[in-house]
């Protein structure tokens, strides 16, 4: 992979405004719409009845397995077709057979996604859930795993953590926590919304037993997509919560009232039902995956990201909030004197920059946020500061 | 409403095949593929991440309610938006307070639909599952309730039921079942894949207390869109099984551990996080319901049903399995010497002809099923039953 300009040519999104909100939705390539062009005129001029529409669905569906389990280094049969990281979420984490009085830690710095599965389990279930205080998720990765340690009681069943923090932008040492939790048999569950696409990853060599990502972030696909990964010997500590076409198997044992789910994390799949969400799904994620390649995307994040935290490190009343040593595709950050929704209305109603801000929870920071992909470039970090420069000098 | 040719000119995918399979899939019409085509555009050359991406979302699926509420004889805050019939019945099934021991009622004819999630509170919560055998569906409306009421004990607390059974196609008497099981404290939770659309419905003089339907079968909405009608006295006997962006208000009470359900139905929304998907439902419900009508449709369902009926009936070797009293769109029939996938695939293959076959559940009939619609005329009909009558030949 070269010539940047090239890349950006596949994503029209991109011109039309400074794009540094991947966080929330990132932008459509073009073969996922030309993709998506060909289902919906399908479903416009042929009878979407044919024998061969169910299987064609699941098919589909199957494609984007496969092109998933690809960038994150797993295999098909691990990879649920979702709507979105909350999708994930709430099937792993009600999906275990919970009994009153078990315990769910989660950190300080969750979305929603995480958190109200796990509010929706202990107000449902009885299951304690416990809030781990790690700050801003940076500092040494040994003092966040220590901290969940001694949270673990022999009630402990469920870690609920993000891999990047939406709010604080900090990437948390994931695979040092499966291991910790690992060995008290704590199953974790871990939000992906902000890392499945811009972090190179290696899920079996994580260990994590369950990973939900979004399709609509950083792996450009459309709006309502999703996947959750289950890891191959955890598909059976979770139950089926939610049941439709493809996630069970074979005929019903009517009077029995039993039947089988679907092999591995298929049963798990909540989306998947139409074709033109999923064609899309699958030719984004086999572009990003194939054309791009998960060890470019993740070095030219990095790279991308260094250089705007050096940026806005520089300017004159910026606090950082992202701490620098956990930097993934997220920077958080204050500017004095102007509330992190003020700044974006302004970057975006005077400069054509659209980044967002995070709104503060109890334990949570109030920021501007930025996210840097693949598709930025420095002439993006120089709209920004230049924008946050000119709307400094107005206060 | 006046000339079927003008209406079938908005539905391009009824010239592709004589369409008699809308119980899958209807074909779409020219309003919501245009409406979807404006959101895939936008997604595409527009970054979807301005400040109006989240509200313009919520009110799309405000008008999904809105115009599925004028449909069904409800208000919209009564209408979840949901991606499938299936999504809308584990959602009322998973969303009841279960107790291990209670009961949960269905009858012989349901569809996985409804079935599995009975299966799975089952499995999950120690539900007992009782199925009530009431034939085909026909007779007596009275002898259907009475063989209800007879399996009620004191621990029943819901009756799942098909509102038009897809096997034998017999348009259950819903509403006196709902007055007989509220006589008793039951819930009644209905399965409606086969009666939202073609048939005319007042849900509040049914009284039924949550009923769920596909978008894209009799209301020839794309795939992967549904909706659940929860009755508005009725939302708080459900919990949230699902939880996602528009299912809760405002903010979490973090160390609280609680967060507050949104207002009405929209707290079991599934669905509605893709701008293409919504907007297509949105249009062709719309456009069903404005320009068509629900009076217009039932009654030329009827006609075009009972046309089919009769031309079925004086086929010799045809045997009908749908209860001719309780008729809706849906018509089960079987012919002597030809399995249904045998016949369906040579209607198919060897006549333009698309119908579909239902398959044997222990106490479920095998059968051909023919859908007729209200774009079906008497040529379609025409075409079906001289395609048997040459296979017949053939025999």
């Amino acid at each position: 992979m070269a010539d940047i300009n090239i890349v950006r040519d596949q994503l029209p999104g991109v011109t039309d405004t400074v794009y540094l909100n991947t966080g929330t939705c990132g932008p459509l390539p073009l073969v996922a719409y030309e993709a998506m062009r060909e289902e919906m005129s399908h479903d416009l001029t042929k009878a979407r009845i044919d024998s061969d529409h169910f299987p064609s669905l699941g098919r589909k569906r199957n494609e984007v397995r496969e092109a998933v389990a690809s960038y994150v280094g797993a295999v098909p049969s691990e990879i649920a077709v979702t709507s979105s990281t909350t999708d994930g979420m709430y099937v792993a984490i009600l999906g275990y057979r919970w009994q009153a009085g078990d315990e769910l830690l989660m950190s300080n710095i969750e979305h929603p996604g995480g958190m109200v599965p796990s509010f929706l389990v202990k107000r449902r279930f009885g299951v304690r859930v416990k809030v781990v205080d790690i700050g801003l998720g940076g500092g040494d990765p040994a003092d966040v795993v220590a901290a969940f340690e001694r949270a673990i009681t022999p009630r402990t069943r469920m870690i609920v953590i993000s891999h990047v923090s939406y709010t604080t932008g900090a990437k948390l040492p994931l695979k040092e926590l499966v291991t910790m939790a690992h060995a008290h048999d704590v199953l974790v569950v871990a939000d992906a919304a902000q890392s499945y696409g811009p972090v190179a990853l290696d899920l079996h060599d994580i260990g994590v037993d369950a990973y939900a990502g979004s399709g609509q972030k950083w792996m450009c696909g459309p709006d309502g997509t999703g996947m959750l990964y289950v890891r191959a010997d955890r598909v059976g500590d979770f139950e089926q919560t939610f049941v439709a076409g493809g996630t069970t198997m074979g005929t019903l044992d009517y009077f029995g009232g039993s039947y089988a789910p679907a092999l591995g994390a298929a049963r798990f799949d909540t989306a998947g039902r139409n074709t033109i969400l999923t064609a899309g799904q699958a030719a984004a994620t086999r572009w990003i995956s194939s054309e791009l390649g998960k060890d470019w995307v993740s070095t030219r994040v990095q790279e991308m990201a260094g250089l705007a935290y050096e940026e806005l490190s520089r300017l004159k009343g910026v606090t950082m909030v992202t701490p620098k040593e956990a930097v993934a595709g997220l920077i958080a950050f204050n500017v004095d004197g102007i509330s992190g929704p003020d700044l974006s209305a302004r970057l975006a109603g005077e400069h054509g920059v659209t980044i967002r801000y995070v709104t503060k929870y109890i334990n949570n920071p109030e920021a501007a946020r930025v996210s840097l992909h693949y598709f930025n470039t420095p002439e993006d970090l120089g709209a920004l500061t230049e924008g946050i420069q000119s709307i400094q000098g107005t206060l």
